[in-house]
């Protein structure tokens, strides 16, 4: 059995190679690139995980971890595309470098390509890992739509921002996690508590990456704190702000979105304290954890065998193990 | 037995229903919209026909024609992204209508959903079926980024542009009529001569298409004549002009590709009758058309059934049969 972090290296060992042939280079070339710009591969490193919490790791698990890798960066070049991100892990993003029609066709073919590696894998299993990784990858979409026709609008319900958080970021998280078990032969329950430990956890995950925005040690975030802020995202914070604040405090927030003056974050954060938005994170965060946590525990497998999963945990809410 | 009209109308009597969940309507609305659009079915209807040449259509033929039709109107919206296409079928493109973000997404999600099809089909042929498409889909991506590759080269030979050609129109063609006869059972030879005989049918319609822009009827044609001309594109024409030409044409048509006068059009079908184009594109239209029907000859069925297929050809190259 391997612990999170020897699942992590071996991965990164076997996915370090050229996934596409020579030519076109200047189709291949940009989609390779992403590929090599890194990243901490934790969704595939899912597939592994999920999968040896039954047995031995299946080389079937390593194909679909390589799909669910390719596809996450399919979606990274597409999405990079609609928010005209300029960079990526400290390098140019596939479009600034590359064109946005090359970057558009690098992202297809790569999306093409995570299919090919499902189609290696044995038959028996095939048809239930192609569903749900074809309804993860709508959901995927749907998320990204969602996030978009968000921006256009001036107030967004917690419910709707709870649903596109999970479409966008915690589904690709939960099904890593239950095609491991699928080829690992899960019980249906099994598969099921495996899928909900990852969706809670992704939804923790990401309150915790709302909440770093605006209460993080910018020297450990690695991040301008009150980016989000800046920038009028609704996150979490915002949206419970916007739920609980009085009367006068919610004219003051939809003045500070609509200018943006000099002291924008600074007030913003004034009445985000004023809300208890700090605690409620906090709680919100945890809530989803122990959730997630619970999946983990009723699943019905050896303890020992839980740990990968526990560490996976306890390294996406950055606390010491 | 059905003809090739008779199945042109079955198929978009079935396809004719909302392929997508109601919602996020702002994702599923422009997928459906251009479905919505029509268009000749030519690349699903040959799946039936190809299914067809072998025994009564088999039900898994329609999910993969639906999976075809599905996977080509993904290709036109992202091309239409790419080539800046303000309209198709005298109706705005998807990214026009509802913008470029949604219509990469848009895209995205009906190749997803073509995926799904296919998962619909029996567990026999899954893996060949997954694997034939995967390849088409992915020659198709490499295709079109070498047809903008040739956008911005002076020179292109008729080799590289035959071999962009065949990626990017025909082996979509050849892998749908493929595609059905490996669901009818066909045996190897038999699929491959049905897949020779759609990819050199589909050169013959683009030596043809590109022939018509120049030497075509304008009232038959429904284009503008000398549209290719005006724009500056590589077409088998101007590619065998330039790989023929005496010197002082060559440098006159350089001349006159670089710059754009009144009475160019004119001019360079004055250097493509010299080179004796015209006979040239018709000798080489009827050699692809003379190998594709030679393929369809040799395939090892009865010859009434090949009849929907002669047909089809009929139609593209528009003779009357």
């Amino acid at each position: 059995m391997h612990t999170f972090i020897q699942l992590s290296k071996l991965f990164e060992e076997k996915f370090n190679i050229r996934h596409f042939s020579d030519q076109p280079e200047t189709l291949y070339g940009p989609a390779q690139y992403i590929l090599n710009l890194g990243g901490k591969r934790i969704r595939p490193v899912c597939v592994l995980m999920g999968n040896q919490l039954f047995d031995e790791i299946d080389n079937d698990a390593y194909y679909i971890a390589n799909a669910i890798e390719l596809f996450h960066n399919f979606s990274l070049i597409h999405d990079d595309i609609m928010d005209k991100a300029p960079m990526r892990r400290g390098m140019q993003t596939v479009h600034t470098k590359y064109g946005e029609s090359t970057a558009l066709l690098a992202g297809d073919v790569m999306l093409v390509k995570a299919y090919e590696h499902i189609n290696k894998i044995k038959l028996p299993h095939l048809q239930k890992v192609l569903s749900l990784f074809n309804n993860t990858a709508a959901a995927v979409c749907e998320g990204q739509q969602l996030d978009m026709d968000f921006e256009n609008r001036d107030i967004v319900s917690m419910d709707e921002y709870m649903h596109m958080i999970t479409l966008k970021t915690s589904v690709l998280l939960a099904a890593s996690l239950k095609l491991g078990a699928i080829l690992g032969g899960a019980s249906e329950g099994n598969q099921n508590h495996l899928y909900e430990f990852g969706e809670n956890l992704g939804i923790a995950f990401q309150v915790q990456d709302d909440y770093l925005d605006a209460f993080g040690n910018p020297d450990k975030f690695g991040k301008k704190v009150g980016g989000d802020i800046l920038a009028n995202k609704k996150t979490f914070l915002m949206i419970h702000a916007f739920e609980t604040a009085k009367p006068a405090q919610l004219c003051e927030l939809k003045e500070l979105i609509k200018n943006n003056q000099a002291d924008k974050v600074e007030k913003v954060m004034q009445i985000f304290n004023d809300c208890k938005v700090d605690s409620w994170a906090t709680a919100l965060k945890n809530k989803y954890l122990q959730t997630a946590l619970k999946h983990l525990d009723d699943s019905a497998v050896l303890s020992v065998r839980k740990k990968p999963l526990q560490q996976l945990a306890d390294y996406l809410m950055m606390r010491e193990s």
